[in-house]
């Protein structure tokens, strides 16, 4: 493919409560990362439109960019420079997987630029390595619900059928960030064997019930005792929501959006309740948010190519 | 329905190694339990043939005759005795769901005897309260895989597709036995997070996989971390077992039959290899033991009506 093409992805939203670092769905909420023309190599030109407009210029500290570099390291690929602009819906920093969308969005503009592309599949474990953890790349990558095991080599993963359509996912997005180093220090080293086979016996419920629609064991499915008792901590409202949301009639679950601070709920019925009882808590606690009423991207990310003009 | 009658139950397997507490999978391998004749209130008459003939004739003992009063005390019924007789072929603690068997065969016998017999999945609850925990009495009364979640009065499920022909499940048993309490006080009562997270990956791979047929996947996913490295010490052979098995190129994956000491592995091809090289670890370490290629029960628990002659 030449020059200019487009690549989207998705944001993602992971572990949804019981599925700490195993469970990510894919959101039709999207980055596009529009490579303009490639340039000599260590020349990189980035235009930021959208979300993190203020801060992803730096080449160094960009993600596109590190990613696509490490892509080319990793094939022994000379790195061409790249003037990329980036439209980006996905949030920053709120647990709805704008990193893995970077690390996707970067290895996949090296793999069009590859002699032979190499399938989506193929990628996956580079995604997952530079990112440490498959729970996000995955999802945003391929799209739709997947279960993913990683143990630092080997990925393994099950793609879950798609949400029916009268299913819609409300994610409340509050003005405060959580760093994902911050929320992993918020974690105990030891759990009670207890709490640890409460999550089992969950977390298999809700692969077994997503993947036969069985939609209404979700609240108990979703239900975890080992990260968000922790991590509702570290942004005002997070222990309330998780506590009031669930009891709406409408509300399937209610969880964390990845390690925070966004709120993701499963509706069925008038998702602008939830969504105003999320805000409105986030509001009584002092914090402005915005929520997005969003279906389950199931296709994943895209490679397109773009004509002159558009571009 | 008149007596006489019979209860056919199919043994079970819970844990299958990263499904602790939760997994469980109904077994083709069956106690009968012959309801001859009802007796006066407080008259037990018991017959056992086959598995425990020696030691299941005490009333007060018979988990089948315990879990048929307390049924009926639950219902408020008079407790008519019973001429039992029981044909056993589920070896006893053996980790096959012996007593799981027991239970859902003295309850579905009160069932029999209500004026309204109640359907299959409204005794779950009260069999699941009787055996303590929800993952051997959901297979047996249901048959089939079965994820099953219990908080001490509410159960849920979901029940899983059958497994292909072609693959099939041998059971290696040994010569000794285990007590489910003392398997339970081998365990520790903390665990580092990162087990608690490494299980909770690997039994939502077991799950989506098994829900969506990818059995390439089981090896990873019957991973685990969190019970059976404590409980394989507690029989001889069974750490050689779990490592060496695996290897095997048919195995689809090998676990500890719920608490041991028989051991499960599912195969795709020569069950007979997977099941000599079970029982020669045995025997290297001193132990008889017998093997069994059982097919799923897709069933569960059976009630018919028996000819007066047959009985």
């Amino acid at each position: 493919m030449r020059t200019p093409f487009r690549v989207r992805v998705p944001a993602s939203s992971a572990n949804l409560g019981s599925g700490f670092d195993t469970v990510g769905l894919g959101l039709a909420l999207y980055n596009d990362y529009e490579v303009i023309d490639l340039l000599p190599q260590g020349e990189f030109s980035i235009d930021v439109v959208g979300e993190g407009s203020g801060e992803l210029h730096d080449p160094e500290a960009n993600l596109v960019v590190k990613s696509y570099l490490r892509a080319c390291a990793e094939w022994g690929m000379p790195p061409q420079g790249l003037h990329l602009r980036s439209v980006n819906a996905i949030p920053l920093c709120r647990g709805l997987g704008s990193s893995a969308g970077a690390v996707v969005g970067g290895v996949l503009i090296a793999n069009v630029l590859r002699k032979r592309p190499l399938a989506r599949e193929e990628l996956l474990p580079l995604m997952t390595s530079i990112e440490g953890h498959p729970d996000n790349v995955v999802p945003c990558c391929l799209g739709g619900m997947v279960v993913s095991c990683w143990d630092g080599k080997d990925l393994r993963h099950v793609r879950l059928q798609a949400l029916p359509r009268e299913i819609v996912t409300v994610v409340a997005v509050p003005e405060v960030r959580v760093s994902t180093s911050k929320a992993r220090e918020a974690l105990p080293e030891k759990v009670s064997l207890q709490d640890a086979v409460f999550n089992v016996g969950r977390v298999a419920l809700f692969a077994a019930s997503w993947a036969t629609g069985r939609w209404e064991e979700l609240p108990w499915a979703m239900d975890d005792r080992l990260h968000q008792q922790f991590r509702a901590k570290l942004f005002p409202g997070g222990e309330t929501i998780l506590e009031k949301v669930r009891l709406h009639r409408e509300c399937l679950g209610v969880a964390i959006s990845g390690s925070g601070p966004s709120v993701l709920a499963f509706v069925k019925g008038n998702p602008e309740a939830v969504a105003s009882t999320m805000c409105r808590i986030f509001s009584d606690h002092g914090v402005r948010s915005r929520f997005f009423v969003l279906d389950v991207d199931d296709e994943g990310a895209t490679v397109t190519a773009l004509a002159s003009e558009e571009a």
